[in-house]
């Protein structure tokens, strides 16, 4: 036993905590703070982060938390809860509505329950170890893909590659039909709806990744690290989606500058 | 006199068309076509573009039209409608919600009237000559913007540069606070609204940057092609909007490598 009903209405009441600390912000006229990373973090973040925490500490108080903004507590239940409230920042602050919450639960240090939430457009992808992901409540599939050559790639930003991550990255642009930019977690859930091939990213921290991985499995596709192995608590943030298990091999060669 | 308000009823008449054609095939499972230039067009283009031609014709027979798929009609009156049935066809195709349809008047070659309309979010920008920019009937502002290094900096994708203005856009990268990528027209909107700060691109055509003139200054800002030049039916297609017009100067030194 990994999820359990309650664990999935959890996670909802988490996503609803997070949307409603989110929604009132989205456009809002604020100051912006700075990280020391240089990411932009927002009011937003903070309330939203907080709101999921007091539901956990409440609801699940053996269980660990990772979020973004307050760290990590480790708990004494095996299970961890990783959260953060708002993937794509950026995207946030621009005023593009495509931004997202991503609820995991992990067991064991893999992901086993992931969510990712759009709250100003009201979707929801739910994707569950074992379960068919969906998006608010409808079945999500990926699609086919005979050829890497036919793909759609997205990654949200190059400059987020180091040079040979780049470099690995060009050689795989030049393989697909086309690439578009931006995106953040939408893409990997616009993924696992069929509308996109390949989902690319480097300096993803765990909880960047950990929710879309039963999102986008339990939707037909794979998620891996640039090696091919399975993503987990200790990846270093090198991640692949593809819609199409068939076509890992492809990505992973291209990515190796490998031809075919 | 340029615009009337039988003008503007026929724009919004062709943003409601176009949207009536666009929103069905969303997300909908149908095969893509390819244009010489590499771009996927979908039958909602075509579809929002035949339309939209419909309406003019039956209502401005003396109007040029000038359209993304279906070419040019000078006309005899003096004014020409331009046509985007689909601004953001890749953001289409991903499933992403933020791809637009523009509309624009022109008048001896200047745009005097221009929307952009988002068909799946309902958000309608409309900007016209000498009145203030609205977004679903309230006032649109784009913000204040005391230095270039406090900016938001928006581009749909470096690869739509080419090799020398790849350079001069790094410099301005380099020199504004945040960049994020993808957004296609919906970066412009977002601007005249006051979440971006700057955008710049190139390889616009007419029919990519009409209707964002109207928008961007009805907002309070400015839009210049890279000499710094009003933008007009014979522009080459280097597009710079700027929400405060005092950082214009400065969006221009650092594209052209100049310091301060």
């Amino acid at each position: 036993m990994t999820v359990s009903t309650s664990d999935l209405a959890l996670a909802h009441a988490l996503a609803d905590a997070a949307g409603a600390a989110i929604r009132p912000l989205f456009r809002a006229e604020f100051g912006l703070e700075m990280k020391g990373d240089d990411s932009p973090v927002t009011r937003a973040d903070r309330e939203a982060e907080s709101a999921m925490r007091r539901l956990l500490a409440a609801e699940r108080p053996r269980d660990g938390v990772h979020g973004e903004e307050e760290g990590t507590s480790e708990g004494t239940s095996g299970r961890q809860w990783v959260l953060d409230p708002i993937d794509g920042t950026r995207a946030f602050i621009a005023g593009r509505p495509i931004f997202g919450t991503l609820i995991a639960l992990m067991d064991g240090g893999f992901p086993v329950l992931g969510i990712i939430d759009q709250p100003i457009l009201r979707e929801r992808w739910v994707g569950m170890a074992g379960r068919a992901t969906e998006l608010n409540g409808q079945p999500a599939r990926t699609r086919a893909c005979r050829e890497l050559k036919d793909a759609l790639l997205a990654t949200t930003s190059p400059a987020l590659f180091a040079d040979d991550e780049l470099h690995a990255f060009e050689h795989l642009d030049a393989a697909v039909r086309s690439t578009v930019l931006g995106g953040d977690c939408y893409n990997y859930a616009c993924l696992a709806s069929g509308h996109l091939d390949v989902v690319v990213e480097s300096g993803l921290k765990l909880h960047d990744f950990a929710a879309l991985v039963p999102v986008v499995e339990g939707a037909g596709g794979v998620m891996c690290d640039w090696a091919g192995d399975p993503l987990h608590a200790g990846s270093v943030g090198q991640v692949i989606a593809a819609g199409d298990a068939a076509r890992v091999e492809d990505i992973l060669d291209a990515l190796a500058c490998r031809g075919h």
